[in-house]
């Protein structure tokens, strides 16, 4: 269900010195690639708040269509938000929803051309769709429960390609 | 495990207006009061990566406070992100971290004074903690996972104390 | 046509001193009052262009909403790019559209409560409502033009009701 | 007097998907080039503010001098402001003003060398300059309109150089 | 030269709770008060460099006009900038400049009504305001030095009035 | 002690047109190379002060930790805050403190590879860094003073190395 497999050796964190203290990791020396994330998550709610969900959409009450506009914008912002990342110039930006009885699940892609990846933009895209999805529903469902966000792919670098163990 | 218990009667989302528009909800005509948020999640990672967190804390490599100070920042800066969130000037935060074998679970309280309650500020914070937490350990754990986004308490307001069932 | 109604008497541009500099005047002596601004304007376009944005609204490829949620967006982070804007605190945000056969005319509307006016994040909204539609269809349409971005209706404060003549 | 003249066999919108789904255009395959837009636009206002800022500028009290920062400002951050706006580091930002009897026109110049235009730029550095004059002089006059926003020339990227109809 | 003229019994950062973690400390329960803060700071820089900006002030090339814009809207950022400063929105904000043969002074006022003092909006607004000098006559320049930034005075709040020793 | 060891001839500021406007300057035209600035700064403080930093790192009451994130952050954002300065994706940062009995010696080390320096992004982090400990520290000592701002080294583009004089 959890996997690690990137390079066992790896086991030190590169976003602190050898003081210990966090500094923002130097990419300058390396090469711009092609990149992509995907990341995915989603919001489970009562069926009730679904089916509210699902009839706005129909009357153009549209939560979901407010969320994706909230992620893409979030993905373009990451670097302003999570201290160490790298600011980030992203070339698209795509958020997918799927609407079931029980939730909705969220699927963010980013890409870019650049010199270190993007999967935090897909990340917080994914995060702040579920969160936007959650204000905009709360005075009806408050239990609702953010799960489940997570990498499932990532392309470019000099780690190649990632994907998820047991995602296929 | 799920939980819906706010007034039945409300099954309108008042982020609409009648013809389905999406809007900033009218707060003016509401009395200001006292209003706190409690946020919870959680972080799942492999056992090594959570021994590698704990390491580094002796050491001063220290994730969980690059995290605590990400999510403060994103508490003040939640109505920039949400689009419909009302800007609230919020008058305390704070982050709290339980380091285990498998994960950090992260806890929000977030206070102001005002007409609308702060929930999504204290559910903003979690979250990003939680992808600050991810980003800077991603080198050696891609596969970590957030879970259990969810609001835990709330008072103050019209709708006064709202707890989670289960939760006592 | 145009209009200058205010009190003649006020020939002195407040956001200067004596000494001819900028700054961002004193309201901290006023009262708290309720305060309401709405602002209109407007995008020309081509008649093909206004076709496509109504057949796009059927097929849910709505402009529209994106604008809105950009325009919600801006009324909140006005005072970030307005100079001498003062930060406030806004309670309520609603944008209108109306599409018809040479483009789309905006009405926003702006409440709060505080120590001066909402005009400038009425005024804002509208502006980047327009710009959000330009960008969405310039690949389509790039000679479209935004026009007559006015206020028609403020009140609250020592000012009181201020009216666009010949607007009834 | 408006004018489409780009390619007619263009009529769908790129900034949605097949679904009808807002998204952020993908052009991550498009070659880098140098990029121009200039954009321009007025303040109407009654001759008597318009004497004001004349006056102010001789005296230093310069609105002209504040709106400039403020464009040039807002150029750098659009893609902040506009959902589907990309993020792009712009490597020049000028703008120019004629103040005359009625009113105060405004000219931007925004360059970069990148993926995709600056067109979003030029246009919201021209709307937000217009903003902050009318910020700085609505003591004096709240009856001002902004008039004429539009693109007025572009070259760069595949579509090559675009100018205004009647505009030579 | 330096003074700490505050209660000596305070001998603990607020900023932090019992188990040594940062937090924003809370203010909910302090009353609104009228709160003032002033502070200045100088760039000193070569006297052929202070002629240029005297110089360039006659001809409109106006380098602390600059400054003052900059540091009027850094004043209103400053929670977004400091990590535990609390959001204000501040109900005025003045910057004043004294050129003379080696150097540049500066002084801010910020004024707010609330419940947490305004020092680092007036320190901010300092430090901006002699960045952005340093920023525009670099080229020129680049040896100068930002020196002294510092609280002159502060009132308003529990701690009432405040003067740095010396300073009268 | 000051020192202006740039080229003599260059006596005109470059962030003006020739009518004295303030412009972005164009750098579209510079080849991109790679660049480096070093700045620092240092607040100083009364030594019970200094001492109380101490005995808080040993703590875990980490002021300087703060204060680190506080300037990455800073330096990434560095051109929504200085009017004139260029979006630059940085891709490194870095800071360094010294703590001594009066007080905390602060360096920021900035790189890019771009069109233009990062000397304002180092001195951004530097003076945000200083800003951060003031306020972490204020309620006990309002007498600190920030001190010595200044560009130590830069490397990069056409004028190559530049180091303050009496540096080495």
């Amino acid at each position: 269900m959890h996997n690690t497999d990137d390079n066992d050796a790896k086991t030190t964190l590169t976003h602190f010195d050898e003081a210990g203290n966090a500094r923002m990791v130097d990419v300058g020396h390396k090469p711009e690639t092609d990149r992509i994330a995907i990341a995915t998550g989603r919001v489970t709610m009562a069926p009730e708040t679904a089916t509210l969900i699902r009839e706005g959409r129909a009357k153009k009450g549209d939560v979901l269509g407010v969320a994706r506009i909230a992620a893409i914008m979030a993905a373009k912002r990451t670097s302003d938000t999570i201290p160490m990342c790298h600011p980030i110039p992203i070339t698209r930006a795509d958020i997918g929803f799927e609407l079931d009885d029980t939730g909705v699940s969220i699927e963010a892609r980013v890409d870019t051309r650049g010199q270190t990846g993007v999967e935090m933009e897909a990340l917080h895209a994914v995060s702040v769709a579920a969160l936007t999805i959650y204000d905009m529903i709360k005075a009806v469902d408050r239990g609702m429960v953010i799960e489940h966000i997570r990498l499932d792919y990532k392309e470019g670098g000099q780690s190649g390609v990632w994907q998820r163990k047991g995602n296929t």
